[in-house]
C-alpha cells in the first residue's frame, strides 16, 4: 500500500548521497498530498545527515523546507484543494492537546512531537523530508503559500524564515529598537529583511564585508565585520536585541557586550561544544539571552504572509538532485548566496 | 577637616582585618550623616577582600550592608531627620542623568556609578564601606527603615533583600507562578521569603536537606537536595522563574533543564570560572537566562516596605569587630545561618 516516491538518502554518516524509494502513506482523512517542487538545504540537514547532532535514523532523507503543490486530498481535508501552492516546515505532527499546542506553539509539544524528518510517527515509521517527489501531511501541519512569493524561493522561509521570524516577533524587534542579525547566510539574509520590514534599525553582524553590499540591499541599516575588534568597541551596550545565526562555537561574551539594558542575545545555532558564559556578561545592564526552535504553525503562516506582503523571500542557488554532497561542502565553507534549494523535478 | 572614625580594614588579599580610622566628608548640603549600628557581611566582601574579583582598592573597608540612625543631616536636606532610621546599601552616587539613573535603576548607570565601597567618588577619593562608626551619603542615596524592622535584620536587606527582591518582582513572581530559589544561605533565606510573600508556589534547591526545617517554616512549599538526581528528574521542565544565589560553579545545564517555556533562570553568583553551556539548553521550551545586580533606590525602598508589610526579615548572627576574618572563613564553609552582622558598637 501506499505511494512509492523517488528520493534521496544517505545511509550512513557522511555517506553520499543516493538514490531511494520512500513510501508515503496512503492519504487519510485529514491528509494532504503535495507534489514537491522544491526543497531547501538546512545546515541542520548536515547535522543530521553526518551524525554531528546524536544518533540519527538511516536511511535518512532530509529536508523541512519544503514547498510544492497540492495533488491529492483526504476525504475530511477543509483547508486544501488540489492545485493549492503548499508548504512544509519542521513539523509534521504533534500531540494538539498539552499546553504549547494550544498555544500554537507545537514546535514545543510536551507530548508527542513528530519532525518532517529523522522522527518516528505516530504510526511508528521514520518520517522521511523533502528530498522527495511527494510527501503526505496531515492538513493542519500545511501552509499555504501566497502567489506573490515562487515556490523555489518560498521553500527555505518554512525553517530558516521562521526561525528568525519568531524570535524577532517574540522579542518585539520594530521602530525604535536596534536589533543585530549575527551570521548573514542562510538564516541570516532572511533575517534582516523581516527585521527591517518591521520596523527596527537592523546591523549585520558577519565575519566580514564580503557580502555588505547584498546586506545594505535587504535592507541592513549598518553592517559590521565582527573579525575588526573596532566592531566590539564601537556598538558596546548598543543593541536591544541581537539575534545569532552562527552554526558553531562564538565568543559569546563579546557579543553579550553590545547589549544595552535589559537587551537579549538569542542563539539559534547549535555549537558541538558547550559555550562558555562570564557570570558578568549578563549581570552588567540586566541582560538575557534565550534561544528558540523555529516556531509554531500560525506564526509560521503568519510569517509567510509577512514576507509575500513586504517582498521578503529567500535569495536561492538551484541545484539537482545529484549536487546534493556538494552542496553540503559548499554550505559549510560558506560558499552559498543565500540557500540551496534542490529542484525536485530533477530526483 | 571631616569626621575621623573607627573602622575595620583590610590592608592586602587575605589579610586580616584590624583596627583602622577612616575619614569621613564634612557634611554637604545634601549630605546625611548616618551612626552605623550594623553591617551585614556579604559574599561579594569576601570577594573584594580576597582580591578574587579584580584588584581591589587598598586598605579596603567592606560593608554595603548598613543600618542605622541620622545623627546629622546638611542644610538642604528634605527627606531625614536626626534620629531616623537609615539604611545605606550597595550604591552611593551615580550620574543622576543617564537612562538608566532616569529609569530608577541607578546600579545600571552608564554614567559615573560610585558603590559604596571599593570606589572612588565625585571628589576623587576611595569610597570606605559599613564595616565603620559612621557614614556620610548623600541624601537620595539613604533608604528609610520601617519600625517593624529590627536595625540587624534589616541591614542584610540592603544588599541580600533587594538583589533578590528586583528579580523576583522583573520576572514577575507571583500567584500562579512555580519559582526555585537555588542555594538557602544569605541571599537565599530571603528570597524565599519574598518569593512566598509575594503568592509564587515556592522551592528551594539546596545542596542538603539540612536547611529544609528553616526553609519550610521561611515559607517554601517544597525543598529538594540537588545532591539527589531525582530532584533533576522529578522537577524536570517544572518552573516558570529559577533564581540562583549560588556564589561558585555548578551544574548550569542541569538547572536549565528544570524551567517549563518560557521560563527564566536568573543568575546572581559571579563565580570564578565561566560556566558551560549547551545550546539546546535554551533552544527547548524557549528558555531565558538572565542576570541582575542588586536593585535601584525606588526599588530598594520598596523592598524594605514590601518586608516590614510582611514580616520579612533577614535571620542573622551578630558579631564583634574582631570577628571578622572567622566570619569569612566560616561564611565560606557555609556554617552560618543565615547573615553574619558586625555590631558596630564594638569597633
Amino acid at each position: 500500500m501506499g505511494i512509492t516516491v523517488n528520493a534521496r538518502c544517505t545511509c550512513s554518516p557522511r555517506d553520499p548521497f543516493k538514490a531511494y524509494k520512500v513510501e508515503r502513506r496512503d492519504l487519510g482523512p485529514r491528509d494532504v498530498l503535495i507534489d514537491i517542487a522544491y526543497a531547501g538545504i538546512c545546515h541542520s540537514d548536515i547535522d543530521h545527515a553526518f551524525g554531528t547532532r546524536g544518533k540519527a535514523i538511516f536511511p535518512l532523507v532530509p529536508g523541512h523546507e519544503i514547498a510544492g503543490i497540492v495533488s491529492a486530498v483526504g476525504c475530511d481535508v477543509t483547508k486544501f484543494i488540489v492545485g493549492d501552492r503548499a508548504g512544509v516546515g519542521c513539523i509534521v505532527d504533534s500531540c494538539r492537546v498539552c499546553p504549547d499546542c494550544l498555544a500554537g506553539l507545537e514546535q514545543y509539544c510536551s507530548g508527542k512531537l513528530v519532525m518532517t524528518y529523522n522522527s518516528v510517527d505516530r504510526h511508528g515509521q521514520p518520517t522521511h523530508g523533502g528530498y522527495s517527489e511527494k510527501i503526505v501531511v496531515d492538513e493542519d501541519f500545511v501552509l499555504r503559500i501566497p502567489e506573490a512569493i515562487p515556490l523555489q524561493n518560498a521553500a527555505p522561509l518554512f525553517c530558516a524564515g521562521i526561525t528568525l521570524y519568531s524570535p524577532l516577533r517574540h522579542w518585539q524587534a520594530g521602530p525604535g529598537k536596534r536589533v543585530a542579525i549575527v551570521g548573514f547566510g542562510g538564516l541570516g539574509h532572511i533575517g534582516v529583511q523581516i527585521a527591517h520590514a518591521l520596523g527596527a534599525h537592523t546591523t549585520v553582524l558577519d565575519l566580514t564585508l564580503a557580502k555588505q553590499e547584498d546586506g545594505l540591499r535587504m535592507g541592513a541599516d549598518d553592517y559590521r565585520a565582527t573579525t575588526d575588534p573596532a566592531t566590539f568597541t564601537e556598538l558596546a551596550n548598543s543593541f536591544d536585541l541581537i539575534v545569532s545565526t552562527v552554526p558553531g562555537s562564538f565568543d559569546l561574551d563579546a557579543f553579550l557586550s553590545l547589549l544595552r539594558r535589559d537587551g537579549t542575545f538569542v542563539n539559534l545555532g547549535v555549537p558541538q561544544k558547550p559555550l562558555n558564559l562570564a557570570a558578568f556578561s549578563l549581570l552588567n545592564n540586566r541582560r538575557s539571552m534565550a534561544g528558540t526552535l523555529s516556531g509554531g504553525l500560525r506564526e509560521t503562516q503568519a510569517m509567510i504572509d509577512f514576507c509575500a506582503k513586504h517582498g521578503i523571500a529567500a535569495q536561492v542557488e538551484i541545484i539537482g538532485a545529484d549536487q546534493i554532497d556538494e552542496a553540503y561542502e559548499r554550505l559549510l565553507a560558506g560558499d552559498v548566496r543565500y540557500r540551496f534549494v534542490i529542484d525536485v523535478s530533477t530526483m
